[in-house]
Protein backbone atom coordinates (compact mmCIF):
# COMPACT_ATOMS: atom_id res chain seq x y z
CA UNK A 1 0.00 0.00 0.00
CA UNK A 2 1.30 3.84 -0.44
CA UNK A 3 0.00 6.86 -0.34
CA UNK A 4 -1.06 8.39 -3.66
CA UNK A 5 -1.51 12.89 -4.14
CA UNK A 6 -1.24 14.93 -7.08
CA UNK A 7 0.40 17.98 -6.94
CA UNK A 8 -1.25 21.42 -6.77
CA UNK A 9 0.35 21.77 -10.24
CA UNK A 10 -0.96 19.07 -11.92
CA UNK A 11 -4.87 19.36 -11.04
CA UNK A 12 -4.61 23.45 -12.34
CA UNK A 13 -2.84 22.45 -15.27
CA UNK A 14 -5.54 19.84 -15.65
CA UNK A 15 -8.04 22.61 -15.48
CA UNK A 16 -6.58 24.60 -17.55
CA UNK A 17 -6.26 21.87 -20.31
CA UNK A 18 -10.04 20.66 -19.48
CA UNK A 19 -11.61 24.66 -19.94
CA UNK A 20 -9.66 24.99 -23.07
CA UNK A 21 -11.10 21.22 -24.55
CA UNK A 22 -14.37 22.00 -23.70
CA UNK A 23 -14.44 25.85 -25.20
CA UNK A 24 -13.17 24.60 -28.28
CA UNK A 25 -15.89 22.50 -28.75
CA UNK A 26 -18.39 24.51 -27.60
CA UNK A 27 -16.50 26.92 -30.29
CA UNK A 28 -16.77 24.45 -33.17
CA UNK A 29 -20.84 23.43 -32.51
CA UNK A 30 -21.52 26.91 -32.94
CA UNK A 31 -19.51 27.30 -35.82
CA UNK A 32 -20.12 24.96 -37.81
CA UNK A 33 -24.47 24.99 -37.30
CA UNK A 34 -24.04 28.68 -38.32
CA UNK A 35 -20.62 29.48 -40.12
CA UNK A 36 -20.47 32.41 -38.17
CA UNK A 37 -16.47 32.90 -36.56
CA UNK A 38 -17.46 35.91 -34.67
CA UNK A 39 -20.63 34.49 -32.99
CA UNK A 40 -18.91 30.92 -32.20
CA UNK A 41 -15.89 33.06 -30.50
CA UNK A 42 -18.47 35.60 -28.89
CA UNK A 43 -20.22 32.74 -27.36
CA UNK A 44 -16.79 31.31 -26.14
CA UNK A 45 -15.38 34.20 -24.57
CA UNK A 46 -18.63 34.40 -22.64
CA UNK A 47 -18.61 30.79 -21.67
CA UNK A 48 -15.50 30.72 -20.41
CA UNK A 49 -16.46 33.36 -17.96
CA UNK A 50 -19.89 32.42 -16.98
CA UNK A 51 -18.54 28.32 -16.75
CA UNK A 52 -16.12 29.32 -13.97
CA UNK A 53 -18.42 31.42 -12.41
CA UNK A 54 -21.22 28.79 -12.19
CA UNK A 55 -18.65 25.96 -11.35
CA UNK A 56 -17.64 27.89 -8.49
CA UNK A 57 -21.60 28.53 -7.37
CA UNK A 58 -22.52 24.83 -8.46
CA UNK A 59 -19.58 23.51 -5.90
CA UNK A 60 -20.57 26.18 -2.61
CA UNK A 61 -24.13 24.71 -3.28
CA UNK A 62 -23.35 21.13 -3.33
CA UNK A 63 -21.47 21.80 0.22
CA UNK A 64 -24.74 22.59 1.68
CA UNK A 65 -26.26 19.27 0.39
CA UNK A 66 -25.83 16.50 2.32
CA UNK A 67 -27.25 13.91 0.73
CA UNK A 68 -24.82 10.82 -0.04
CA UNK A 69 -22.11 11.93 2.62
CA UNK A 70 -20.92 9.56 4.77
CA UNK A 71 -18.88 9.91 7.78
CA UNK A 72 -17.29 6.93 9.22
CA UNK A 73 -15.47 7.46 12.71
CA UNK A 74 -12.86 4.77 12.69
CA UNK A 75 -13.66 1.96 15.77
CA UNK A 76 -12.31 -0.87 18.15
CA UNK A 77 -14.45 -3.78 17.31
CA UNK A 78 -13.35 -5.91 19.71
CA UNK A 79 -14.36 -9.71 20.05
CA UNK A 80 -14.54 -11.46 23.35
CA UNK A 81 -15.52 -14.87 24.30
CA UNK A 82 -14.64 -18.60 25.24
CA UNK A 83 -11.87 -20.55 23.19
CA UNK A 84 -13.95 -22.00 20.48
CA UNK A 85 -16.71 -19.58 20.17
CA UNK A 86 -16.10 -18.13 16.94
CA UNK A 87 -13.85 -15.14 17.98
CA UNK A 88 -11.22 -15.25 14.92
CA UNK A 89 -14.09 -16.68 12.22
CA UNK A 90 -16.06 -13.46 12.84
CA UNK A 91 -13.13 -11.17 12.85
CA UNK A 92 -11.62 -12.30 9.65
CA UNK A 93 -15.46 -12.57 8.11
CA UNK A 94 -15.79 -8.92 9.04
CA UNK A 95 -12.38 -7.45 8.43
CA UNK A 96 -13.11 -8.68 4.65
CA UNK A 97 -16.67 -7.16 4.43
CA UNK A 98 -15.50 -3.67 5.97
CA UNK A 99 -12.25 -4.15 3.41
CA UNK A 100 -14.27 -4.38 0.26
CA UNK A 101 -16.24 -1.30 1.79
CA UNK A 102 -12.82 0.67 1.05
CA UNK A 103 -12.21 1.10 4.02
CA UNK A 104 -8.30 0.62 6.02
CA UNK A 105 -8.77 -1.72 8.36
CA UNK A 106 -6.38 -4.22 10.44
CA UNK A 107 -7.31 -7.40 12.35
CA UNK A 108 -5.49 -7.96 15.41
CA UNK A 109 -6.03 -11.78 16.46
CA UNK A 110 -4.54 -12.87 20.24
CA UNK A 111 -3.24 -15.91 19.15
CA UNK A 112 -1.23 -14.37 16.27
CA UNK A 113 0.52 -11.64 18.41
CA UNK A 114 1.07 -14.04 20.94
CA UNK A 115 3.40 -15.88 18.16
CA UNK A 116 5.32 -12.78 18.10
CA UNK A 117 5.75 -12.23 21.77
CA UNK A 118 6.40 -15.77 22.76
CA UNK A 119 7.35 -15.32 26.51
CA UNK A 120 3.42 -14.32 27.26
CA UNK A 121 1.95 -17.15 29.30
CA UNK A 122 -2.11 -17.79 30.58
CA UNK A 123 -1.35 -16.18 34.00
CA UNK A 124 -3.68 -13.26 35.16
CA UNK A 125 -0.36 -11.06 34.83
CA UNK A 126 0.59 -12.43 31.81
CA UNK A 127 -3.04 -11.92 29.69
CA UNK A 128 -3.21 -9.00 31.01
CA UNK A 129 -0.09 -7.75 29.42
CA UNK A 130 -1.21 -9.37 26.55
CA UNK A 131 -4.62 -7.33 26.61
CA UNK A 132 -2.84 -4.44 27.36
CA UNK A 133 -0.42 -4.51 24.42
CA UNK A 134 -2.79 -5.77 22.07
CA UNK A 135 -5.39 -2.75 23.69
CA UNK A 136 -2.76 -0.06 23.04
CA UNK A 137 -1.76 -1.11 19.64
CA UNK A 138 -5.53 -1.09 18.95
CA UNK A 139 -5.70 3.15 19.87
CA UNK A 140 -2.72 3.39 18.02
CA UNK A 141 -4.37 2.29 14.80
CA UNK A 142 -7.87 4.25 15.91
CA UNK A 143 -6.50 7.02 16.51
CA UNK A 144 -4.38 6.82 13.03
CA UNK A 145 -7.72 6.21 11.18
CA UNK A 146 -7.53 2.57 11.04
CA UNK A 147 -10.73 0.21 11.94
CA UNK A 148 -9.33 -2.49 14.25
CA UNK A 149 -11.28 -5.52 14.71
CA UNK A 150 -9.35 -7.41 17.29
CA UNK A 151 -10.45 -11.10 18.29
CA UNK A 152 -9.02 -12.15 22.29
CA UNK A 153 -10.51 -14.51 25.01
CA UNK A 154 -9.74 -11.55 27.23
CA UNK A 155 -11.51 -13.54 29.96
CA UNK A 156 -11.63 -10.50 32.51
CA UNK A 157 -13.98 -7.33 32.99
CA UNK A 158 -11.50 -5.35 34.53
CA UNK A 159 -8.64 -5.74 31.63
CA UNK A 160 -11.39 -5.23 29.20
CA UNK A 161 -12.30 -2.18 30.48
CA UNK A 162 -9.13 -0.60 31.02
CA UNK A 163 -9.04 -1.45 27.30
CA UNK A 164 -11.90 0.56 26.57
CA UNK A 165 -10.53 3.49 28.17
CA UNK A 166 -7.41 3.33 26.35
CA UNK A 167 -9.83 3.57 22.54
CA UNK A 168 -11.77 6.61 21.81
CA UNK A 169 -14.95 4.23 20.22
CA UNK A 170 -14.77 0.91 21.85
CA UNK A 171 -16.88 -1.67 20.83
CA UNK A 172 -17.68 -4.68 22.60
CA UNK A 173 -18.86 -7.75 20.64
CA UNK A 174 -19.48 -10.90 23.43
CA UNK A 175 -19.59 -14.13 21.24
CA UNK A 176 -21.62 -16.06 23.44
CA UNK A 177 -21.35 -19.55 22.62
CA UNK A 178 -22.00 -22.01 25.32
CA UNK A 179 -18.91 -23.29 26.86
CA UNK A 180 -20.93 -26.90 25.86
CA UNK A 181 -20.82 -25.86 22.29
CA UNK A 182 -17.22 -24.63 22.52
CA UNK A 183 -15.99 -28.22 23.79
CA UNK A 184 -17.44 -29.94 20.85
CA UNK A 185 -16.38 -27.88 18.38
CA UNK A 186 -13.07 -27.86 19.22
CA UNK A 187 -11.55 -26.81 16.61
CA UNK A 188 -7.73 -26.98 17.44
CA UNK A 189 -8.22 -29.36 19.99
CA UNK A 190 -7.51 -27.59 22.99
CA UNK A 191 -10.15 -28.73 24.84
CA UNK A 192 -9.14 -31.96 24.86
CA UNK A 193 -6.12 -31.41 25.89
CA UNK A 194 -7.25 -29.24 28.47
CA UNK A 195 -9.61 -31.94 29.67
CA UNK A 196 -6.26 -34.33 29.71
CA UNK A 197 -4.41 -31.86 31.61
CA UNK A 198 -1.87 -31.07 29.17
CA UNK A 199 -2.88 -27.59 29.44
CA UNK A 200 -3.27 -25.00 32.39
CA UNK A 201 -4.82 -21.70 32.87
CA UNK A 202 -7.71 -23.02 29.85
CA UNK A 203 -10.26 -20.66 30.14
CA UNK A 204 -13.48 -22.16 30.65
CA UNK A 205 -12.12 -25.50 32.18
CA UNK A 206 -9.65 -24.35 34.94
CA UNK A 207 -9.32 -20.63 34.23
CA UNK A 208 -12.42 -18.11 34.80
CA UNK A 209 -14.14 -16.39 31.88
CA UNK A 210 -16.09 -13.13 33.22
CA UNK A 211 -19.19 -12.45 30.96
CA UNK A 212 -19.46 -9.13 29.82
CA UNK A 213 -21.77 -7.01 32.24
CA UNK A 214 -22.39 -4.52 29.17
CA UNK A 215 -21.43 -5.10 25.86
CA UNK A 216 -22.48 -3.12 22.85
CA UNK A 217 -23.83 -6.69 20.99
CA UNK A 218 -23.97 -9.85 22.14
CA UNK A 219 -24.35 -12.78 19.49
CA UNK A 220 -25.20 -16.38 20.48
CA UNK A 221 -23.24 -18.43 17.18
CA UNK A 222 -25.32 -21.85 18.33
CA UNK A 223 -27.28 -23.44 15.50
CA UNK A 224 -25.87 -20.55 13.34
CA UNK A 225 -23.78 -21.03 10.61
CA UNK A 226 -20.96 -18.22 10.37
CA UNK A 227 -22.64 -16.59 7.66
CA UNK A 228 -25.90 -15.95 9.90
CA UNK A 229 -23.49 -14.99 12.58
CA UNK A 230 -22.13 -13.02 10.38
CA UNK A 231 -25.11 -11.24 8.87
CA UNK A 232 -26.41 -10.07 12.54
CA UNK A 233 -22.75 -8.55 13.37
CA UNK A 234 -23.42 -6.67 10.03
CA UNK A 235 -26.50 -5.22 10.49
CA UNK A 236 -25.51 -4.33 14.17
CA UNK A 237 -22.81 -2.76 12.41
CA UNK A 238 -24.37 -0.66 10.23
CA UNK A 239 -24.72 1.93 12.54
CA UNK A 240 -21.30 2.39 12.60
CA UNK A 241 -19.82 2.30 9.23
CA UNK A 242 -22.96 4.53 7.76
CA UNK A 243 -23.70 8.55 8.77
CA UNK B 1 -9.83 12.52 13.19
CA UNK B 2 -12.87 10.51 11.09
CA UNK B 3 -12.88 8.75 7.41
CA UNK B 4 -15.14 10.91 5.21
CA UNK B 5 -16.96 9.50 2.18
CA UNK B 6 -19.20 10.51 -0.89
CA UNK B 7 -21.81 7.90 -2.01
CA UNK B 8 -21.51 6.77 -5.53
CA UNK B 9 -25.50 8.25 -5.86
CA UNK B 10 -24.22 11.39 -4.79
CA UNK B 11 -21.44 11.60 -7.56
CA UNK B 12 -23.83 10.54 -9.74
CA UNK B 13 -26.36 13.28 -9.18
CA UNK B 14 -23.46 15.84 -8.78
CA UNK B 15 -22.81 15.59 -12.25
CA UNK B 16 -26.06 15.22 -13.70
CA UNK B 17 -26.48 18.25 -12.21
CA UNK B 18 -23.53 19.77 -13.11
CA UNK B 19 -24.26 19.02 -16.79
CA UNK B 20 -27.79 20.43 -16.46
CA UNK B 21 -26.38 23.75 -15.46
CA UNK B 22 -23.61 23.84 -17.61
CA UNK B 23 -25.41 23.03 -20.55
CA UNK B 24 -28.39 25.52 -19.52
CA UNK B 25 -24.96 28.23 -19.51
CA UNK B 26 -24.70 27.73 -23.28
CA UNK B 27 -27.97 27.65 -24.15
CA UNK B 28 -28.41 31.05 -22.95
CA UNK B 29 -25.42 32.35 -24.00
CA UNK B 30 -26.51 30.82 -27.51
CA UNK B 31 -29.79 32.51 -27.34
CA UNK B 32 -29.08 36.06 -25.96
CA UNK B 33 -26.69 36.67 -28.56
CA UNK B 34 -28.52 35.09 -31.40
CA UNK B 35 -32.65 35.62 -30.51
CA UNK B 36 -32.38 31.81 -32.24
CA UNK B 37 -33.84 29.29 -29.67
CA UNK B 38 -33.87 26.63 -32.07
CA UNK B 39 -30.15 27.12 -32.67
CA UNK B 40 -29.38 27.34 -28.98
CA UNK B 41 -31.38 23.98 -28.24
CA UNK B 42 -29.54 22.37 -31.49
CA UNK B 43 -26.21 23.40 -29.92
CA UNK B 44 -26.65 22.00 -26.44
CA UNK B 45 -27.80 18.98 -27.70
CA UNK B 46 -24.87 18.18 -29.66
CA UNK B 47 -22.54 19.86 -26.32
CA UNK B 48 -24.04 17.38 -24.08
CA UNK B 49 -22.82 13.93 -26.33
CA UNK B 50 -19.58 15.40 -27.70
CA UNK B 51 -18.62 17.25 -23.56
CA UNK B 52 -19.61 13.70 -21.93
CA UNK B 53 -17.04 11.96 -24.70
CA UNK B 54 -14.70 15.28 -24.35
CA UNK B 55 -14.80 14.55 -20.54
CA UNK B 56 -13.87 10.98 -20.48
CA UNK B 57 -11.34 11.02 -23.77
CA UNK B 58 -9.28 14.24 -21.57
CA UNK B 59 -9.75 12.13 -18.26
CA UNK B 60 -7.78 9.07 -20.44
CA UNK B 61 -5.46 11.06 -21.64
CA UNK B 62 -4.45 12.51 -18.17
CA UNK B 63 -4.28 8.99 -16.87
CA UNK B 64 -1.05 8.77 -19.32
CA UNK B 65 0.89 11.95 -18.10
CA UNK B 66 2.71 11.41 -14.64
CA UNK B 67 3.17 15.08 -14.49
CA UNK B 68 2.56 16.21 -10.39
CA UNK B 69 1.69 12.69 -9.64
CA UNK B 70 3.74 11.32 -6.36
CA UNK B 71 3.59 8.07 -4.14
CA UNK B 72 4.91 8.12 -1.37
CA UNK B 73 5.82 4.35 0.73
CA UNK B 74 4.89 4.86 3.99
CA UNK B 75 8.31 4.34 6.08
CA UNK B 76 9.24 3.27 9.70
CA UNK B 77 12.12 6.22 10.79
CA UNK B 78 13.72 5.12 13.59
CA UNK B 79 16.28 7.70 15.52
CA UNK B 80 18.33 5.77 17.61
CA UNK B 81 21.38 7.59 19.70
CA UNK B 82 22.61 7.70 23.21
CA UNK B 83 19.82 9.65 25.81
CA UNK B 84 20.24 13.41 25.60
CA UNK B 85 21.13 13.18 21.99
CA UNK B 86 17.72 14.98 20.57
CA UNK B 87 16.20 12.29 19.08
CA UNK B 88 12.76 13.36 20.83
CA UNK B 89 13.48 16.67 19.42
CA UNK B 90 14.66 15.72 15.93
CA UNK B 91 11.14 13.48 15.59
CA UNK B 92 9.17 15.85 17.21
CA UNK B 93 10.10 18.59 14.83
CA UNK B 94 9.88 15.85 11.82
CA UNK B 95 6.78 14.32 12.42
CA UNK B 96 5.11 18.09 12.73
CA UNK B 97 7.03 18.75 9.16
CA UNK B 98 5.05 16.08 7.64
CA UNK B 99 1.47 16.14 8.98
CA UNK B 100 1.66 20.01 7.77
CA UNK B 101 2.12 17.90 4.21
CA UNK B 102 -1.18 16.15 4.84
CA UNK B 103 0.31 12.69 5.58
CA UNK B 104 -0.75 10.79 8.05
CA UNK B 105 1.99 10.19 10.74
CA UNK B 106 2.09 8.92 14.33
CA UNK B 107 5.61 9.71 16.31
CA UNK B 108 6.21 6.19 18.82
CA UNK B 109 8.47 7.88 21.68
CA UNK B 110 10.40 5.44 23.69
CA UNK B 111 9.72 6.87 26.94
CA UNK B 112 6.19 7.71 26.52
CA UNK B 113 5.14 3.99 25.65
CA UNK B 114 7.57 3.11 29.15
CA UNK B 115 5.25 5.18 31.09
CA UNK B 116 2.22 2.68 29.45
CA UNK B 117 3.93 -0.30 29.98
CA UNK B 118 5.45 0.38 33.54
CA UNK B 119 6.91 -2.48 34.40
CA UNK B 120 9.38 -2.18 31.96
CA UNK B 121 13.08 -2.29 32.93
CA UNK B 122 16.58 -1.86 31.36
CA UNK B 123 18.08 -4.80 31.51
CA UNK B 124 19.37 -6.23 27.72
CA UNK B 125 15.88 -8.77 27.73
CA UNK B 126 13.90 -6.10 29.06
CA UNK B 127 15.19 -3.18 26.32
CA UNK B 128 14.53 -5.88 24.13
CA UNK B 129 11.10 -6.89 24.88
CA UNK B 130 10.19 -3.01 25.08
CA UNK B 131 12.02 -2.20 21.31
CA UNK B 132 10.50 -5.03 19.76
CA UNK B 133 6.41 -3.89 20.83
CA UNK B 134 7.50 -0.45 19.79
CA UNK B 135 8.41 -2.44 17.01
CA UNK B 136 6.05 -4.81 15.96
CA UNK B 137 3.43 -0.87 16.91
CA UNK B 138 5.45 0.46 14.02
CA UNK B 139 5.25 -2.40 11.98
CA UNK B 140 1.09 -2.60 12.16
CA UNK B 141 1.08 1.37 11.73
CA UNK B 142 3.72 1.40 8.78
CA UNK B 143 1.24 -1.81 6.70
CA UNK B 144 -1.85 0.96 7.38
CA UNK B 145 -0.44 3.66 5.62
CA UNK B 146 0.81 5.30 8.66
CA UNK B 147 3.98 7.10 8.30
CA UNK B 148 5.97 6.54 11.43
CA UNK B 149 8.46 8.63 13.80
CA UNK B 150 10.35 6.56 16.40
CA UNK B 151 12.88 7.50 18.85
CA UNK B 152 14.07 4.84 21.38
CA UNK B 153 17.61 4.79 22.65
CA UNK B 154 17.57 1.26 20.95
CA UNK B 155 21.56 0.65 22.11
CA UNK B 156 21.85 -2.73 20.37
CA UNK B 157 22.64 -4.02 16.36
CA UNK B 158 21.13 -7.12 16.83
CA UNK B 159 17.26 -5.68 18.25
CA UNK B 160 17.76 -2.55 15.89
CA UNK B 161 18.02 -5.15 12.85
CA UNK B 162 14.95 -7.09 14.17
CA UNK B 163 12.88 -4.28 14.28
CA UNK B 164 14.04 -3.87 10.32
CA UNK B 165 12.96 -7.04 9.92
CA UNK B 166 9.76 -6.51 11.20
CA UNK B 167 9.11 -3.31 9.19
CA UNK B 168 8.71 -2.68 5.16
CA UNK B 169 10.82 0.45 4.59
CA UNK B 170 12.72 0.77 7.69
CA UNK B 171 14.97 3.85 7.51
CA UNK B 172 17.83 4.64 10.47
CA UNK B 173 18.72 7.39 11.42
CA UNK B 174 22.09 7.35 13.70
CA UNK B 175 21.81 10.75 16.20
CA UNK B 176 25.49 10.94 16.18
CA UNK B 177 26.00 12.68 18.89
CA UNK B 178 29.30 12.84 21.40
CA UNK B 179 28.61 11.20 25.18
CA UNK B 180 30.09 14.24 26.34
CA UNK B 181 27.47 16.64 24.90
CA UNK B 182 24.85 14.25 25.65
CA UNK B 183 26.03 14.40 29.00
CA UNK B 184 26.59 17.77 29.22
CA UNK B 185 22.92 19.26 28.02
CA UNK B 186 21.76 16.00 29.94
CA UNK B 187 18.14 17.37 29.78
CA UNK B 188 16.51 15.48 32.00
CA UNK B 189 19.57 16.07 34.74
CA UNK B 190 19.73 11.30 34.03
CA UNK B 191 23.43 11.55 33.49
CA UNK B 192 24.02 12.88 37.07
CA UNK B 193 21.89 10.80 38.24
CA UNK B 194 23.65 7.74 36.96
CA UNK B 195 27.19 9.28 37.53
CA UNK B 196 25.99 9.29 41.08
CA UNK B 197 24.76 5.45 41.27
CA UNK B 198 20.88 6.31 41.31
CA UNK B 199 20.47 4.59 38.00
CA UNK B 200 21.56 1.21 36.74
CA UNK B 201 22.23 0.03 33.25
CA UNK B 202 22.37 3.56 31.98
CA UNK B 203 22.93 4.31 28.39
CA UNK B 204 26.81 5.62 27.65
CA UNK B 205 27.75 5.03 31.32
CA UNK B 206 27.63 1.77 32.88
CA UNK B 207 25.59 0.12 29.94
CA UNK B 208 26.47 0.13 26.21
CA UNK B 209 25.69 1.96 22.50
CA UNK B 210 26.53 -0.31 19.68
CA UNK B 211 27.38 2.30 17.09
CA UNK B 212 24.78 1.29 13.74
CA UNK B 213 27.09 -0.37 11.79
CA UNK B 214 25.09 1.40 7.98
CA UNK B 215 22.29 3.79 9.47
CA UNK B 216 20.58 4.82 6.39
CA UNK B 217 21.68 8.77 8.05
CA UNK B 218 24.12 9.78 10.62
CA UNK B 219 23.81 13.02 12.12
CA UNK B 220 25.99 14.80 14.31
CA UNK B 221 23.85 17.21 16.12
CA UNK B 222 26.73 18.98 18.09
CA UNK B 223 27.48 22.92 17.49
CA UNK B 224 23.68 22.75 15.51
CA UNK B 225 20.96 24.29 16.30
CA UNK B 226 17.61 22.19 16.08
CA UNK B 227 16.53 23.72 13.07
CA UNK B 228 20.07 23.29 11.67
CA UNK B 229 19.98 19.36 12.17
CA UNK B 230 16.17 19.43 10.99
CA UNK B 231 16.99 20.84 7.93
CA UNK B 232 19.72 17.92 7.37
CA UNK B 233 17.04 15.56 7.90
CA UNK B 234 14.50 16.89 5.72
CA UNK B 235 16.95 16.99 3.08
CA UNK B 236 17.86 13.59 3.18
CA UNK B 237 13.74 12.63 3.78
CA UNK B 238 12.63 14.34 0.46
CA UNK B 239 13.84 10.94 -1.18
CA UNK B 240 10.92 9.12 0.74
CA UNK B 241 8.56 12.15 0.54
CA UNK B 242 8.93 13.50 -3.18
CA UNK B 243 8.32 10.62 -5.93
Amino acid sequence: MSMYYESKRRSVIKTISWRFFATLDTTLIVFILTGKLLLAVSVSGIEIVTKIALYFFHERAWNKINFGRRTIQPFVLWFTGLPGAGKSTLAARTTEYLRKKGLQVQQLDGDKIRAIFPDTGFTREERDRHIQRVGYLASMLEQNNVIVIAALISPYEATRRAVRGLCRNFVEVYVDTPLTVCEERDPKHLYRRARAGEIDHFTGIDDPYEIPRDPEFRINTENKSVEESFQDIKKFLSKYTDT
